[in-house]
């Protein structure tokens, strides 16, 4: 049994981990943390908890001394000294937040505003997107978990850079996500009367994911890309769909793109390449650790179309998270994960 | 290993034993049927559970050949005939519609407009609500699953009624149900931009379930009760809220009763007598087996006012149903139903 | 042409009164305030009023100054500071708040926990409600504008008790609000994930319209009566449905207290009494200021269901205060009113 | 006073149509037809209208006659009939279907699957989008009233396209669009359950719209210009927002690009250009005939974000329609319209 912990485990990402591993055969909650909650038991916060973990609300110290493996879902600037303590402690650090996601530190600066205070840490630590660097994350210490809209965008990417068959240039990704994607805090735009029948898009061409995209799309391209990003906030709770529109290089079909993903994602358990003429939709991912890719191509200007759809909350956070955990301790990649999507 | 089958896989009840089934370490998914997708894989009706459940879809009598217990979720009038099969071949029939709920041809009678063509049959069936009627159904050869309605309600009044703290007389229910519990066919009503940003009451005082829930409630009190029950069509997928209204027994404060409740309860697994002050909310038990309790008393007016909420397709259909065949073959009565709920 | 100010045009029922009177045909917006937002333009707060008022928001005492009418929408207790000026100004102040609703200055301490610091101003006011108290108004200085839940009640009661079919003993009413209600600052409850997908009662029995209803209803019945009132959290941006039980009188059936609705309402232009078998529906009053009664016996417990539909930013709110405006300056009672529902 | 006349008055644009011509002061509604609920009244199928509209529907021929301007919705193919009676009776048609809108009939026939049944009336047809073609609008005897996408996509482009500020290459469209647009026909698509909580791309690069947006931009830029456009189905009533993404003309920054489009929409009633730094949201045009337009730079990849929001069912349709005529018969072109949008 791997001993787990939770440092914030009273925002969404954290509870989502709480609800998931509850139902994880190889795990035992070992402790949480909330610096708002402290001392309240987390069924306190979330009453849906109830009977199913009725633990304290410790502090961070507690959180991780108590585990072998320790997820932080904190807000960025955090997480660097709770690895490091982890690091210290010999326990593996999770972190769901941005601090470890970004290899190059200009990066990091230029977006999020702030040095990398430990610099050496970075140096242990993987970005942990499973289905393309699973082998990295088996010896990690730190685990950078991607963020929610790189983890639909880099999966819906991945087949079609190896295989070269759109141009690097001119990529165009059209995000909409759920509202959990903005946290638990209650904000003006995400009041229920001023979210609910409407959509617009945010932080166009500015949006923090944006060279955590960038990282992942040059490196499996082996040089730099750029692309245009674009999130918008979708009326529903949990979900995100990307439409990604690349060119597709002269001469390549539909037939040969969707064989190129079907074989990029065989045996994988949790990306699922749609037959030709269906339509990824969130619903068919939702509370689960699914990513559907569909693929559709406008011959009429050459454009491959990518709709890739996942659970923000899951496989874009608490679930993938749990992956990276699994793997990385030799469990079973989709134990505690194989729960189905809420369809309806 | 306890082998089921599924008769009337593709409607939102039948999807949701299979989604709820292939987590369930005691059972093996043996067959599926449907009369309008015959042929087809259950994946492509639902294409949210490719790669976890992709078995063709056969006939009802490849399902019960199949299988040790077969779930039917059919409309009523056709559940009989396959009890009879089962009965037949000795399988263990749990039937999620109407047919095997009344215990009084009567009533079946007046509410359905049908008569009983296999009375000795009902002699046989026992109706399944665990939380009051564990024992007989673990004999049970055939199990008469609750309508979702009544699994609220009656587990809403149970231990007032029981604890006589309340008056029998002018038993008022005003419910809320999501749209889901109207099922899968499209009609006008349940079309998007109808259902959508409103609410109605519906047949207000003449629902099916009424006879259901007065048979509950009569039993409960040993003597003949009316209630007065209107259902609402509520703008969300999942869950149901009944709000039960009842005049308090004179000297009858909420302490009392809070602690009738919280005694009755005591070691259910799926029912949570909320804390006094709380309120129940759908979203604690959405796609859970739970039914979350809050006991309210307005002091001016001697009325107790209970909440009562659970998911309407889980705790009101499949898992109820789960339930009863884990109670029936003598399996953990919890095994594969403590999914946690989709809180956000 | 009247002269319009708003005091509080920030909040959703202020800015519903810019929203409806920037088409009034019979008055000119003169003065718009805010303590959050003076000095800004009301479109900067709410672009969606971009080139239909531009309007800066300046203080309270400049809108009185400016109007021939005030209407104030403020939290309890800051009223009647503002009513004294508007009637030494010799201006008429409609109050969207609760300061001037009740008659009683003890059910207002009772329930707001506030003395009345200038009672001589409560003679002057009167209860607006126009379909019940139009005479009232025709002269009032003071209009205490009603709640939304008790405009949907007393409008769904009145002709019951007015024409004696029902008991006056146990009456129930179970309302459902749309989230505008909570008002626009943010909350847990309100933030959109929490609220989104879910339903729960609130302040069960101890709801602070509970007085307003009971005032109304005992005027109606000449004699004091309580009812038990249950407000509920519907996750649609606008609108209340009340669903209210009451025990008939006996030997009264359907379509006498039919006939008497029909009558009572007979010549009303916001109240629509539904036809037998139709159910008052939330999406079919919708942004308009109409009330939809529809009417359903329970023959088997001897109970009238009466199912009254508002918006409660309109007829609730901001509608029925123009309402009352109308009739206080002679003007035509729908002037500015007749937007027909967003049906969808 | 125009008479006006609406042929397929049951449909959401038939019955928006209703809705807003009861508020207009030039017009009278003449003469309602609907082949699927003949003979009875507009507000036995929307009972939102009693009071309103209680209009019987008659059958085509009636309103015809009845009318000075007829306004049809109907599935494509229909018009060509209609639009020949109207002109030979001397009649203005107004077709909020498709006939009317490709002045190519190889594009009509491409895209539709069927011939011009007779070609001569459609010389004599102008499309209608105001904003750009109000001349021609002024003396046409047949109007094809622009399709929803395209409405919201050609007001986004117009300004970038006439003055040059971006490549004609690659120009990508994201719309998403509430469920309104699909019609009011139930279908599994649209049945509630299936549509909320969802979004997903639908006829990637195959909808129908495509040849309508590349007439006018083409026509915008004198030269032939193909775009990709993918719709997503989103989880709302009414609105829709396309998010537009362009190559920047090298050394055009985003205050020329603003520049350009205040000024080509001066003076303009129903388009606003937000200021700087905002976006448009779908709240702010809802139940509007608004077209709000933000603009955004990537500099990092010299890309235009253009997001451009409409109500489909208003200035996407039945608002524009009657903009349309307003401008066709001498009327104040926004006569009507001026209704603000339901914000909340």
């Amino acid at each position: 049994m791997v001993s787990v912990g939770i440092i914030g485990a009273t925002g969404y990402a954290g509870m989502e981990l709480v609800r998931l591993l509850t139902c994880h055969p190889g795990v035992r909650l070992a402790a949480l943390s909330s610096v708002s909650f402290e001392g309240k038991a987390i069924s306190e916060v979330y009453p849906g908890l109830a009977k199913l973990c009725d633990m304290k609300l410790a502090n961070e110290d507690e959180v991780i001394a108590a585990s072998d493996v320790v997820f932080a879902s904190l807000p960025h600037g955090l997480s660097e000294e709770i690895a490091e303590k982890c690091v210290d402690a010999g326990k593996v650090f999770v972190d769901l937040g941005a601090d470890f996601r970004l290899y190059d530190e200009a990066d990091y600066k230029n977006w999020y505003g702030l040095d990398y205070k430990k610099p050496e840490l970075h140096k242990k630590a993987v970005y942990g997107l499973p289905e393309l660097y699973r082998e990295r994350i088996k010896t990690a210490d730190i685990i950078g978990n991607p963020g929610c809209y790189p983890t639909s965008i880099a999966l819906g990417l991945a087949p079609a850079i190896k295989n070269k068959v759109i141009s690097l240039e001119g990529i165009v990704i059209d995000s909409k996500s759920g509202v959990t994607g903005a946290g638990r805090s209650p904000t003006q735009n995400t009041h229920f009367p001023e979210a609910n029948e409407s959509l617009s898009a945010y932080k166009a061409g500015c949006h923090r994911h944006t060279p955590e995209i960038e990282q992942t799309v040059s490196e499996l391209a082996s040089e730099k890309v750029s692309v245009t990003f674009v999130p918008h906030l979708l009326p529903i709770n949990r979900g995100i769909e990307s439409t990604i529109y690349c060119r597709l290089t002269e001469g390549i079909g539909l037939d040969e793109v969707h064989k190129h993903y079907v074989e990029f994602y065989h045996g994988e358990r949790f990306v699922r390449v749609m037959p030709q003429g269906s339509y990824a939709e969130i619903r068919n991912v939702r509370c689960s650790n699914f990513c559907d890719i569909s693929l559709h191509v406008d011959a009429r200007t050459h454009t491959l179309i990518i709709s890739s759809v996942i659970d923000n909350v899951v496989k874009g956070a608490a679930g993938q998270a749990i992956q990276n955990m699994n793997i990385r301790f030799g469990l079973d990649e989709a134990a505690g994960l194989l729960v189905p999507p809420a369809i309806i």
